[in-house]
């Protein structure tokens, strides 16, 4: 029997807003290139950047999806949050912290739902914390643990790890504490797969099996027990989308 | 009944090493007071920073408690890791990973053991992650979650939780990722314990029920709902060490 072809269209977005730039607009052309003639968009707004309300994260995510003239919804105003998910078009999961995000998505018993979506071809969008929980843990995020999630399994969508606002070390730099290429290394010493640092302005576009950067940066590519490596937009990286 | 007297020895230091100093240079005179005419210190290397081994990273705190005159040993190398602590004259936690050394902890079944012996009066120095855990959680750690922990509960030596190598923002970053008093602010959404960040050089003494901020720098306090306050050494700090 043949094995179906995937038909996964994913958008993660290292981060929201770029600096001088407003909410989504470096990735806007991106954002309606994904969703193509799709009208709605669930919004999930549990990561809740700076303790924001869910009420006021979804207001500002509205504004920025009106402007390309998508309805957007959040998930919290949906009595029943699995039959939203099972019903949606798209969905957009906002950054925010990683820990409180992926604690709720357990509590309110979405991971399998969101995956059974995209399996089938509904677009995702991630920025930050919504494009950390698209990979197989949450272990690289940057995001002080300020919650305990039962696991940090995260949505799987993609079989390796994301870093979002991936910083490259500051020379001038006297302060003590270890770099992020430090920590991801620190991380492969007990994990194996790949860490992809995302760094701001950029993007990582999914079509089925096929994976591109977007964006005008290169993106840090880690694997266990190899130099890091540096990938230009337009680089072949489908090598990162085979299974670990 | 009179209460016991407690007799908590605590030295929580924000960093080993600070810009310039060597490996615990910055902190000896402080660990000398601490350990007084003790003579061996047990060394807890489970944090392992930069993925380093347990042996190798006790080589390096050994170096530097015998400069002191002070024997170290690894726990690593005890058959019984808990009789080690049972039997140790003080205890010195190592930084590196907080996920990792807390993971480690309750693994070999030592929080119990050494918040016993901290209530009996022995001597406990911590630096980075090794200070981050006498707090009441690990949620404020700077760490990436490179291993999951059965809970983020750590060993409560003070009622209050810790931010080693405290940052202030830097007004010129043009980077998105949250500043680390935005990211203390949203712990604050979910928990109500006091948080205190430390900056590098500087270290909490805690001697019974009373506390002291050693070192040149101001420590930055945070209180659920409240301004960020700034302490100096030598001001008062007690109220921190009052039950929450």
């Amino acid at each position: 029997m043949k094995k179906e072809q995937p038909k996964k269209e994913l958008l993660l977005i290292s981060t929201s807003t770029t600096h001088g730039t407003g909410y989504l607009e470096h990735c806007e052309d991106e954002i309606k290139a994904l969703l193509q003639d799709r009208k709605s968009v669930l919004f999930i707004p549990y990561a809740r950047p700076g303790g924001i309300s869910h009420t006021d994260y979804t207001a500002k995510a509205k504004e920025a999806f009106e402007r390309m003239g998508i309805t957007l919804t959040g998930i919290h105003e949906a009595d029943n949050p699995v039959e939203a998910v099972e019903q949606a078009e798209a969905v957009f999961t906002g950054g925010g912290n990683t820990f409180l995000l992926l604690r709720q998505l357990y509590a309110k018993k979405l991971l399998e739902p969101l995956q059974k979506k995209v399996e089938k071809g509904m677009p995702y969008i991630g920025t930050s914390a919504g494009t950390n929980i698209a990979g197989k843990t949450i272990g690289t995020t940057n995001d002080m643990p300020i919650v305990f999630p039962k696991s940090f399994d995260a949505l799987q969508l993609v079989p390796f790890n994301l870093n979002p606002h991936y910083l490259d070390p500051d020379p001038n730099s006297t302060h003590m504490g270890e770099t992020r290429e430090t920590r991801i290394q620190e991380f492969h010493v007990h994990n194996s797969q790949p860490v992809v640092g995302l760094r701001e302005g950029s993007m990582l576009r999914v079509k089925g099996e096929k994976m591109t950067l977007l964006g005008h940066l290169s993106a840090r590519v880690f694997l266990q027990g190899q130099k890091p490596m540096e990938f230009k937009p337009g680089d072949d990286i489908n090598f990162l989308m085979e299974a670990y």
